[in-house]
């Protein structure tokens, strides 16, 4: 094999920006071919002879299951526990964003945070009871809600509480996994809220929702009647299956763009008040204390945000040569309108290429393409929304929302939320990388 | 609870074809509200009460997984299998279309056709070469491309074979999974193959690709250039994660509305040549005959196509009421454009909702909101895609293509293939759902 880092074939007109990020146009027809990437594929005539036969096509297969499972070569992409012995406390699971691709963020690899286990459910003896400030209290089935027009929308979910380490004073050397797996992405299907509000008839007096959920925590969460009636759904389907155990099953409160909290599992009533509940997660554990000593509650919006998830912290640039800078960026306002790389500390950007179709409150993933000719470099992205709202440089954002001294390792504490600012990560000369403030 | 049958609240300027379809503008703002669908669910003032509390609100639930699963109250939501016991023979693993809903169908149950089990493969040790008629023979490890700037998106594949017991001469009585369960729909993403063919050069004079798979099948099919260089991917990830086992892992051929054998998994070999192979499975499995005796061979592409899930053979109308009806449309040309149900047999025709947005290639669900009144019924559903191609009726349908006077049995022969037509559910006074030919 040759290497490619002397080659240099790529046009000098294609770079964008500092330190080797090069025109999105290369993915284009043979942009990235011309620009020589494959290069370093190249094997010798002799060696393009088919390939010796490995074991596996010497023998037969296994046998098929009915539900299949990824392959015994992938058992590192799972979630990372925070309480693997079920001890009685919260318990996270943090999605792998470092190792998956595309936006689907698949039903086994979806975060879940639960403060009282996983329940089992029985889905024939549960039920959703709308009540409070309405004409005519109404009770849901899962079947009953099984019969109706049913939704389908992606919508990304986010813990307010994901990129908490993002507050400390020093970088956090850990996974996009570590750092921000309190998101993920999924296809949600379900029964649009306003219809069952609707039929129940509520009182126009009636301001708010209190969500609960049926587990042991019964959390429960305060949601403005607005946006019941915007975009909410109540969701009984994940990526085309009935909702994973941890996710709700057998139905949740969807809201897509709002903190992950206010999205109630296992939901089983819904109030109508004229006023918010002041519930425990609103008013201690979201309620966010910011530098001068103003509290923020009822802080609902996960604003725009991104994240570089190749290359990135626990991978390593083994050589020299052309790659792609990828990662995914959501807002809760609305769709993605750009997204910016910089590969030198933010010196310089580039605009990246967009996946399409973009959706609305869901993640986009974004692609530049990238020379590294072996020197230090410092990848960032900065996203914008349709509504023109921009990422906050770091700089700024950590002058008005403050940072701790040290990392944030007490998950019953909840000071640092809505995270948004950048992620950077620096790759040094070795190709090893860092996480790093710039 | 008090009954709905006799409310009968839905304006009758509403109905838009005969036996209940009601307009889809019902699923629109209170239409479904007003229509009458939840009065079902009205309850007393004193149900309304909280709930009595369920055991698992009353105990901390389970310790979280590091890659969740399904409730165990879902288990039946599985792939039905040809070949549970691993004989050495080729096995079929079909997709649950009447347990699910939305359009992503899950990695664990996506649909699987093997002929040699399904292989364990490392993916450190899996190569891919281009070579044949190429300027530069190339070869590609799993690591190799994924540096590449990678494409996401959502396609069905589906077998030349799916449907193929509709064209027994007597209607079998199946679920849709029995019937339609060898298509699927993901998120594919992937290396453009195009960018590695312009890596290697390929020689103008080549007009197909070898595409061979690296298990023990050593599955080959030709490939148009013309394809391979338009939408073609070497995907290497499903639904955000890597490949399933029974899909392809470590990677595969994608060839968007292609039939799904062409999409060649465990991906090894693509040889470029100036004329077809006339392999196996192009010569023999997928190469149709007529009732005339001619014989079809390279018929590629899935055409457009529709079949309802909800409601469908295995559910039941508990009552009468409002229903939505549901179900998937598709087409390898390009977009669905159009659905229309019919609730009589095709007499009468109503628009139904499209669930946006719509994809290239892919699933897309459509919704009928329909009253049914306790009726005999016959739904069907019809689509048409963005190139104005109409799914064919079954009579014009049969006629051209033949019907067999047995149910297809012998997953060895593959006499009826691409089936595309109409599927009916007759739905009887008692609301039990038949497959019917109407």
């Amino acid at each position: 094999m040759r290497k490619s880092e002397s080659r240099g074939r790529t046009p000098s007109s294609d770079f964008v920006a500092g330190n080797g990020l090069i025109h999105r146009r290369a993915l284009l027809g043979q942009g990235f071919a011309l620009a020589g990437a494959g290069t370093v594929a190249a094997v010798t005539g002799a060696a393009a002879e088919p390939l010796k036969d490995p074991p596996w096509s010497l023998e037969f297969g296994s046998v098929m299951p009915g539900v299949q499972t990824p392959s015994p070569f992938e058992k590192a992409v799972a979630r990372s526990l925070s309480n693997p012995n079920g001890e009685l406390r919260n318990s996270h699971a943090r999605t792998p964003h470092h190792l998956l691709d595309g936006t689907v963020t698949p039903n086994g690899l979806h975060f879940s945070i639960n403060h009282a286990g996983v329940p089992n459910i029985d889905p024939a003896q549960h039920k959703l009871v709308i009540h409070g400030m309405v004409r005519q209290p109404l009770e849901f089935t899962l079947e009953r809600l099984s019969r109706y027009p049913l939704v389908s929308r992606m919508a990304f979910v986010e813990c307010a509480g994901n990129s908490a380490p993002m507050f400390s004073s020093e970088p956090v050397q850990a996974t996009a996994q570590a750092l921000h797996g309190l998101a993920s992405n999924a296809e949600w299907t379900g029964v649009k809220l306003s219809t069952l509000l609707e039929e129940a008839g509520i009182d126009p007096k009636a301001t708010w929702l209190i969500a609960e959920g049926g587990d042991a925590a019964f959390l429960s969460r305060s949601v403005p009647m607005k946006k019941a009636y915007d975009d909410a759904l109540v969701a009984i389907y994940q990526n085309g299956e009935r909702l994973m155990p941890g996710n709700g099953y057998p139905m949740r409160l969807l809201l897509p763009g709002y903190q992950g909290n206010m999205n109630v599992k296992f939901l089983r009533r819904l109030k109508a008040i004229d006023q918010p509940a002041y519930t425990m997660f609103e008013t201690r554990s979201y309620a966010q204390v910011l530098p001068g000593g103003k509290t923020w509650r009822f802080h609902f919006l996960m604003e725009v945000k991104s994240f570089i998830t190749h290359p990135s912290f626990g991978h390593t640039l083994k050589e020299p040569g052309l790659y792609a800078i990828s990662g995914v960026a959501y807002s809760g306002t609305g769709r993605i309108s750009k997204v910016m790389v910089s590969a030198d500390g933010g010196k310089s950007w580039g605009d990246a290429a967009l996946q399409g179709p973009v959706h609305d409150k869901a993640f986009t993933r974004f692609v530049m393409p990238w020379r590294w000719e072996g020197q230090p470099a410092i990848l960032q992205s900065r996203a914008w929304d349709e509504a023109g709202n921009a990422q906050p440089l770091r700089p700024e954002f950590v002058a008005a929302r403050g940072q701790t001294s040290k990392p944030v390792t007490n998950p019953l504490q909840f000071p640092n939320q809505h995270y948004n600012s950048l992620t950077s990560w620096g790759v040094d000369g070795q190709g090893e990388i860092k996480h790093v403030y710039a």
